[in-house]
């Protein structure tokens, strides 16, 4: 229906998301492009227009527009025949302007002082190993994020309210209830892994010249299912996508000299959140409608994509003769075998961003139980380290040799970003649910991606999520595309016959938790 | 003196240059590194941003305070001890202010209109040697650019108040007294080159492959006194330099597959221009004192590094040999004189972007005689390309197959810009003043830049030009540096003492005019 007013709001929002835009592109040039010296003159542009674009966001023109329309505290409409894209619009609308404006002015304002500082200070400290240098802003950090929770409100736990802020759908006792599952099963199967034969990987470290993984990048670009035309692959010292529109959705990778495969997965799980913001509705753009749904539908996006396809046998039967070429010497006298269950070797190490898939989750789960007890103040910051490290060894059953390579390991916390975490575990739980009704509909999947196809699986991907922009919630998609409740069964049932075959562990395969996932999964 | 008004000035003018810089990179990403489908998103964002930025420079608020503290009109002071450098600011802002509200919104949006679709008709009648479907447009743009000399006003002649946009010192008179004089030296000079013995110039004109334009572009943009940690250099389809800050000043080249010098002299001339942003008053950011002078004074410090240096033989003296070694199938038996004189050979080109140092005054001579012409009415455009080819004729002594390779060659006209060509034979001439004060301080400079020394050139460009900023006009550095009113003798007896040494041409050197420009010169 056409409503003047409304019409309004998403030219106010349009005009908004350009200046939203132009942020990214600062930040994209700082991390890819900017010369060293540029950084104090960028700091001050950045912060600037962030400032401007949050007085934008909260104006009291825009909230009187939006009051007009709906209640802003329920996001329910006001008026009537509005479509249904117009009430979802004013509903998240309405969601981001209650959180950009209940924080007090003084309170976003020590809460970025405090953070940019700590992101500084974080960054000696993990160089240094010095817990203690970084302890007391750590210490402030908590106590603006549990004030942060008290002004955002919650019913259980000051957690939640951190939490909804990355996933709106989540609570932290689902994700404890999802996390217990998937712990006891990747702890089961890591077991029978570790009892069993260790799989050579040495020849993936060998190392390959700046030259050949700009070749490797490149190559593995060109085989996503994208038009070039909308994206572009820079090398940065972290990898990361970022979307100015879905016409325009760059993604970054990074060369490190002895582990080429580093390179590969970091194109295709970039591409995967590239694809994501590609996919949502170019003609809703400038509304929540051409927004990513939540930062797991995100996650979720990219490791379908590096892991469910990148590390599967059918992706890399197709592509390994390629690679073989690209990288002779490394590669020449290894078999497809051989190279499949390298890259698919498990091993439990200290740092997460180093994690297999296997013991990946373990990670997130260690943080949540952390960051848990942190912001209920159940523990002390000083005590952080004897409790990392404990619960490391309870998980992993070895202990950190470092704080560094312990608790210090994460940019998070010094950005103030507690709550974020989950979402890593919980787009890895999504996309191996999403895969079964995916698998369903296309049954032929891996024989098509045999044969280098692998437009079918964005197509269904946009289908299924992208399109919906946040129209949908995460437990929305999930019901409507998978029948059920998010659940890990999914994801452990994939684990758990994936591994099983890579280091033939019949009794898993066909144990007792396997049977019970697969008869929640049919 | 501290002014608490002039400080809130200094504030307001700061945020205003912060968003020019974010503009500027939004330009930057979009010649280099935009993927091609981000375009529609691009000029979006550039529309929006630059509209908030002249609402910003003309606002009410900010004319409130320069009210306070200046005639706006005049930029006469209205308040006592202010500094020497507040004083230039008011001015200066005076001035930017003056002409920014000048023109009625209504104008400035017909203007920008009316261009916008011009520039993409000339790119089509450009290729399609179409002068019929352009001719409306430019009938237009003139039309507007008249009413704009109206509402600017001028005392002379119309063409002054274009002019002035570009080049404050100069009315068209001056420039006629000055492009008299070049016209005369340079045909007489043309005259004898065409009668001397052709220069063999083949071997610049090998193919060169991408890799290999890469690694020339690096090697000559490492050879320039600039700290690698304050600008880049990216590859475009035409070259520039943008500064978004002193400390982020980048530059671009372009690799032509049969013009490797293209490239080389690219990076000197941007080098050139970036080299002067460089050079400004950090500490004055924000102020129109970390502002170039003008056009013409930006313009003689490229054509400075591009051709006074580096086309220079003890440049090559120092260089060529590592060059040889770059390109060694194409320059191994090709000798340090043979290379010197081929990229100085002289031909008269119907393209101005490809002209040699001696005709390249002559095409803007032409081009400053028609848009005169058109300005004042006295040229219709439907006689444009008779008019052009007469003159050119004229000139040159021969006359463009097409209009393509005439008249509708430049990109400047569709954009709008009358009385820019001008500032570049400004440019050439400035450079060829300056350098004579500059050789008497560095007596030994040949001998320096031998061995492979530039910074000392820098150095006395930072010191009697860049660190100005926009305190002193273009008269003013050139009567400060060199004594005299800025005049074309310098840059006659540079041509003439070159290109006589370069074509053996002893009549002309010791001839009558070169006594006469030499008694002036010293």
């Amino acid at each position: 229906m056409k409503n003047k007013i409304y019409e309004e709001l998403v030219e106010r929002s349009k005009e908004i998301q350009r200046y939203q835009g132009i942020l990214t592109l600062l930040h994209w040039d700082q991390e890819t492009c900017m010369p060293a010296g540029g950084i104090t003159a960028r700091s001050e542009q950045v912060a600037q227009l962030s400032a401007f674009i949050h007085e934008q966001r909260t104006s009291r023109s825009f909230k009187a527009l939006l009051n007009k329309l709906v209640y802003i505290n329920t996001g329910r409409p006001k008026v009537k025949h509005l479509s249904r894209t117009q009430q979802a619009c004013l509903r998240e609308w309405s969601r981001d302007f209650w959180r950009a404006t209940k924080l007090p002015a003084s309170f976003v304002k020590t809460f970025s002082q405090v953070t940019s500082e700590a992101s500084q200070i974080w960054a000696m400290a993990k160089k240094d190993n010095n817990f203690k240098l970084f302890a007391p802003f750590l210490k402030k950090i908590i106590e603006l994020n549990q004030q942060k929770a008290e002004i955002w409100g919650f019913e259980d736990h000051p957690y939640d309210a951190l939490l909804e802020a990355y996933e709106p759908c989540m609570t932290s006792q689902r994700v404890s209830h999802i996390f217990d599952g998937l712990e006891h099963e990747i702890k089961h199967l890591l077991n029978k892994i570790q009892d069993a034969k260790k799989i050579d990987h040495r020849f993936l470290q060998k190392t390959v010249s700046e030259e050949k993984q700009k070749e490797i990048g490149k190559w593995i670009m060109s085989k996503m299912p994208v038009d070039e035309s909308y994206t572009r692959l820079d090398i940065s010292s972290h990898p990361f996508s970022m979307a100015i529109h879905p016409c325009d959705s760059r993604i970054t990778t990074r060369h490190v000299p002895n582990a080429f495969m580093s390179n590969i997965f970091s194109v295709l799980h970039e591409s995967g959140h590239s694809m994501y913001e590609m996919g949502l509705p170019a003609e809703q753009w400038g509304t929540p409608l051409c927004e990513a749904a939540s930062l797991s539908v995100h996650e979720s996006q990219s490791r379908w994509w590096e892991t469910l396809i990148g590390r599967s046998l059918p992706f890399w039967k197709h592509h390994y003769p390629e690679l073989q070429k690209i990288l002779p010497s490394h590669l020449q006298h290894v078999s497809l075998e051989q190279f499949y269950r390298a890259i698919n070797h498990v091993a439990p190490s200290f740092i997460r961003v180093e994690a297999d898939e296997v013991t990946y989750c373990l990670h997130i789960i260690l943080r949540f139980d952390i960051e848990k007890r942190l912001i209920s103040g159940k523990l002390a910051v000083q005590d952080l380290p004897d409790a990392w490290n404990a619960k490391f060894k309870e998980l992993f059953g070895m202990t950190p040799p470092t704080n560094a390579q312990g608790c210090l390991q994460d940019i998070h916390w010094s950005l103030g970003d507690f709550g974020y975490f989950p979402t890593y575990a919980l787009g890895n739980i999504l996309a191996a649910q999403l895969f079964v009704p995916f698998a369903k509909h296309h049954p032929n999947w891996e024989e098509q991606i045999k044969k280098g196809d692998l437009a079918f699986i964005r197509e269904w991907l946009k289908e299924n999520v992208h399109r919906h922009g946040r129209l949908y919630s995460l437990d929305e998609i999930v019901k409507k595309v998978t029948g059920k409740p998010l659940s890990e069964a999914a994801y452990c049932h994939y684990l758990k016959k994936k591994y099983s075959e890579i280091y033939h562990l019949h009794d898993v395969h066909h144990g007792q938790g396997e049977k019970s996932a697969a008869a929640r999964l049919h």
